[in-house]
């Protein structure tokens, strides 16, 4: 069997027909195109997300699995930072020749595990040599109600910003995957704190639960996913919506297995949080008297739900009080490709 | 200004509001997802093409002008060989850090002018640096009549099969480009025979009229683009529609310019029709009666249509019927990855 045929028994007849009919597919994986019927009455909701070796990920930090799953991951999260429901994925792999047969079994592995664990429908994609790197793009398509899409720029002063889960444990877990500089192995196993930490990394979970709740409550403002740290992520809200933000230092929800590594490491779990990427937590902004019922709601799926901050009119940007009383102006900074 | 910057100022505001607001685009490029308002009662059409550098194209062959015009004709061809109507496309482009500035810039040019001579609105997409080869991979999406998308499976005996233009005119102006090995410009001008073949290498044009016209006209059955050659696309018919092929050779649309070409280099003009690729015009099939109706109505826009054989049930798989009275069965060759 060559690689085309390998990767169409991968592929064809992959996901039940109960998933398939359920999210609309007419035609799926085998022809030129998909075809869908999309819920009537509903807007399609589309983002495209691209993972490349070397750059998004090395050998060293993630297994073939892993590197599928989380590709899904990504491209499933910016539809889950709209609020809106994902139903199909496309997906495109450039695969270098010198990738033994296992590894790509595994990548669509992952891919599968994620697509499934959603209830996303995988319905066409693309699949080319690479001369060098593996480079993956997946592409999501979702629903959302008309007109009530969360976006960056509806954030208003005297908004709360929140935070779902436990951002910066996926940078912390690179942290140690790049220092000890190991080849990735599926079989490994780690004992915590690292098992958070690796785990935030390599299998991140989009909270499409949490931005269905939070569309659906009619309370929330913006909405963004966790990509780029939360600073980075609040300068986005702030720039888009026109205004400023304070994060409280004391507030921000810093998971123990992170402070245990910081201290074992003299690290400040902070710089994690705020600066490091690709945890695909959501952060938002809401009116304060609604907090604690759509928080709640967020929280009994057994997902933390934190306020961190507050948007003002009063200036621009991102600032930080810090738990001593001082504050300071936030870098912009995450992950800048072209640096 | 960073690479990022540049790409924001390349793709933001770029197309006018009237065709955002025709394609039914309620939130275009700049948050998490992209939103759209399906057309009442349609199907949606969605596939996703991908060109790597060094695999699908060099820089002796195409400009980056080309590339990006090209990389979004195939994956709207796709849209056209369901014979939908494409609306949207999102776009992902890993970038070598090493690609001027210039490039990166004529890239994006060579992209939008193809989406706008289709009325393809850019919705989205991600733009990530790659360590050595340039990556683009567009998703289109269309819409299409419920139940009416035409499928590679819907073949029948009896059926007439027909092409659309000059197959074959872009593989023998690839192997004009290979065979001269000298870097593109994108300021060359090329004199006949060789325009002709050039331009369909480099900005093949999908058939989306034609693809329109044989859906709406309700009698053509099977349909699919050219992408890797006249048998290689016969076969896949063939193959989906379980049924067998006939090409007679006589008919074959062997493009003037081309057969010049073919001479000059002492080559058979038939072996880039059949085996050579990406000229994205539409191979079909239809009732023999329809065909002098329907395939004038297509003449009508000024595209060639040509009966180029017929389906059968008496053997499975393609051949054909040469003008010297032999057979012979053709091979599936096209293209191939991972050879």
């Amino acid at each position: 069997m060559d690689e085309f045929g390998l990767i169409r028994s991968l592929t064809h007849g992959r996901q039940s027909r109960e998933l398939l009919s359920k999210n609309g597919v007419v035609v799926g994986i085998g022809d030129d195109s998909a075809v869908t019927a999309p819920s009537p009455g509903q807007h399609t909701v589309m983002s495209c997300d691209t993972m490349v070796q070397d750059v998004h990920f090395k050998t060293i930090t993630m297994n073939s699995a892993d590197v599928g799953f989380k590709a899904m991951a990504a491209a499933v999260s910016d539809i889950a930072a709209m609020g809106a429901a994902p139903r199909h994925a496309l997906v495109s792999i450039s695969i270098p020749k010198r990738l033994p047969v296992t590894a790509v079994n595994e990548l669509y592995e992952g891919l599968y595990a994620c697509a499934d664990a959603f209830g996303v429908a995988v319905i066409g994609g693309d699949t080319t040599s690479s001369p060098e790197s593996l480079v993956i793009s997946v592409t999501a398509v979702g629903e959302a109600e008309p007109g009530r899409a969360l976006m960056r720029s509806a954030a208003r002063p005297g908004d709360i910003v929140f935070v779902t889960g436990w951002p910066g444990c996926s940078a912390a877990g690179l942290d140690y995957l790049l220092g000890r500089a190991v080849a990735s192995d599926p079989d490994e196993t780690f004992a915590q704190p690292l098992e958070t930490l690796v785990r935030a990394h390599r299998r991140p979970l989009p909270r499409v639960e949490a931005g269905r709740i939070l569309l659906l409550s009619g309370r929330c403002h913006a909405l963004n996913d966790v990509s780029d740290g939360v600073a980075s992520e609040a300068w986005e809200i702030a720039e888009a919506s026109a205004c400023g933000i304070w994060l409280d230092e004391a507030s921000l929800p810093v998971h123990p297995d992170m402070t245990a590594y910081a201290a074992e490491t003299r690290r400040n779990p902070l710089d994690w949080l705020l600066f490091g990427g690709e945890d695909y937590e959501l952060i938002g902004t809401m009116p304060r008297m609604y907090a604690e019922q759509v928080g709640g709601a967020v929280q009994a799926t057994g997902l933390p739900f934190t306020v961190i901050g507050e948007v003002t009119d009063s200036f621009a940007g991102v600032r930080m009080r810090s738990s001593d009383g001082r504050t300071e102006t936030l870098d912009k900074k995450g992950y800048n490709h072209f640096a």
